[in-house]
């Protein structure tokens, strides 16, 4: 992704890999500090998922990807290093796919993750091609949470379809819900935004109906952190809230994840098990108290959107109805090169 | 209300009148801080309405009834004086209500202003009673933004009926939506049900979805800013999502709301002049920056929630369905001396 730091333009994406160490952008301190931070082993890894120093289900699961080829060059068993990455969040699938996938070749660790990687990239880049299909010009897009280049490595997942309508020409417009309790939409897509030029504004969570009532969206993008094989999906907090607003008010409703995302093996979004974050992170912002310290709070990470809701899902074979995720499922059944050797 | 300061329980109202100086309690800094403010002029009172030391549609229009009262106490013209509180704020129909109701009697400013919020507070507790038969035990209700005692004076809007049921022994929950932008949510409502020992959780806004699509939501009550005459409502922005989500999910969602909060003058909410505030209180919380400087933010401080959505509206007369307002209409015909003798 393009940044523009100190007057200077440079290309950095969210995480890499300088063996033994895995680099990643600090997602929790944008967009005040941009830093890199060193990942030098599993627990730091694991510690980095959990605390959303990394996230996004992508970027999770590259991380996850190195995390496997870098235990294997400290010498760690890796299939305990892979336990142990994957109990770091429970509902992103790309976190399991990854790890999975790598430990499959374990003899070549590094070289799959950097394959794995540089797959989720390009998958990233043609999601953007094929959603840029959907996106007409001077269209104003709604987005929920981060599901940018920070979440994906680079290009993004909902974000990569409007990055190629900004290329194109398309003057693309987005409007970018804070996304309480994390502020991703606020902190890091509004600050995407910023770097990639795109024209945005930012609205309070509450504000996306309004918006939606008063025919001031012409359609809706989101990520995904699990798509189970009915076109149910996870994604953060409030999601299912912004899709129904969206098939009540008439306006198309489009969610954009790889392949990785897809979990096949679960028939519907009730099984898929929802995280329950700290109370701090609905009691405060940014260290400041908002609610009495007496109050109790509840902070369910994630929720589940009913595939009814969904228009379509963009992902880097195309853009599919629920109806037709069958013809996905085939595609998952290639190995990763034969998959890549398509793209 | 119930107020425990520092390990002292007392009664205090959220606005009350010591001529010619109105008090009020400054709802900026709760839960922190609890201060009583000074209105000592018009402009004050302005000032005051326009940065929500004093909101809650019912508690605005006590403060301005009071404003005309103290306008003139202070020898100033009542009407001009009217005028200038009447602008400070465009949606909430008890604002406009008071002042004209007031200005009626202007010779007796002082004393009808005092019957204006007597009227209020006895108006609220009767909401409360005629809420509290639509609560069962171990009810669990999701509430938006505050429509308490703060917002009404004594007892409150949505709260007030809650209020009732815990008396009544049924031990009600709420689910309090922390209420983006200003956090009426987390901030005013906690705090008072702190204050009232009532069991609650402070949610973020966008988990009220998930709290319904997961059963664990048994019915919703709101307040409300304006009510027209076909039973659209504004409330503060994010009310018509959860009303979205409550008809989808089948969850009873109720309007709580006194008599002068209706506009039988306006057909319907598409009417109603929406309030845009600063981007400000969208970019920051608390006064700590949450996105990036470069980026805009855009800030409707209420949405129009249209009658179809809403299950009942309690009022001090009791419950009516929307096709049941004109009765409603009929009570606003009587005199308010009338209307309080029927107490």
């Amino acid at each position: 992704m393009k940044i523009n730091l100190n007057g200077k333009t440079s290309d950095v994406k969210a995480v890499w890999y300088e063996e033994p160490v895995i680099k990643m952008i600090d997602q929790r301190i944008l967009p005040e500090t941009f830093k890199i931070v060193d990942i030098k082993n599993t627990a730091e890894l694991y510690d980095a998922i959990k605390n959303m120093t990394v996230r996004g289900a992508p970027s999770i699961g590259a991380a996850a990807a190195y995390g496997v080829a870098q235990a294997k060059s400290l010498g760690i068993e890796v299939e305990e290093a892979g336990k142990v990455i994957k109990s770091s969040r429970p509902t992103a699938n790309d976190l399991f796919f990854a790890v999975d996938f790598v430990l499959q070749h374990k003899e070549q660790a590094k070289r799959y993750a950097e394959m794995y990687v540089d797959s989720i990239v390009e998958r990233s880049r043609l999601i953007g091609v094929n959603g840029n299909e959907l996106i007409g010009n001077n269209k104003r897009i709604l987005t929920h949470c981060n599901a940018g280049a920070l979440a994906s490595v680079d290009y993004g997942t909902a974000l990569s379809p409007i990055r190629m309508a900004k290329e194109s020409g398309k003057k693309p417009f987005v409007w970018v819900d804070e996304t309480r309790p994390r502020l991703q939409g606020a902190r890091l897509t509004a600050w995407e935004l910023v770097q990639e030029g795109i024209e945005h504004k930012v609205i309070a969570d509450n504000a996306a109906g309004f918006l939606m009532a008063t025919e001031q969206v012409d359609l809706a993008i989101v990520g995904a952190d699990r798509i189970t094989k009915n076109g149910d999906f996870a994604n953060k907090i409030g999601t299912y809230e912004k899709a129904v607003l969206a098939k009540e008010n008439g306006i198309n409703f489009y969610v954009a994840a790889p392949l990785s995302t897809f979990d096949f093996s679960m028939e519907s979004g009730q099984g898929i098990p929802i995280e329950v974050r700290s109370e701090e992170e609905v009691k405060e912002v940014k260290g400041v108290p908002i609610s009495p310290k007496e109050s109790m709070a509840y902070n369910p990470a994630f929720d589940v959107t009913p595939n009814r809701y969904v228009t379509g899902y963009i992902t880097e074979y195309g853009v599919f109805k629920s109806s037709q995720l069958p013809i996905l499922k085939d595609k998952g059944k290639e190995s990763i090169i034969e998959q890549i050797e398509q793209f």
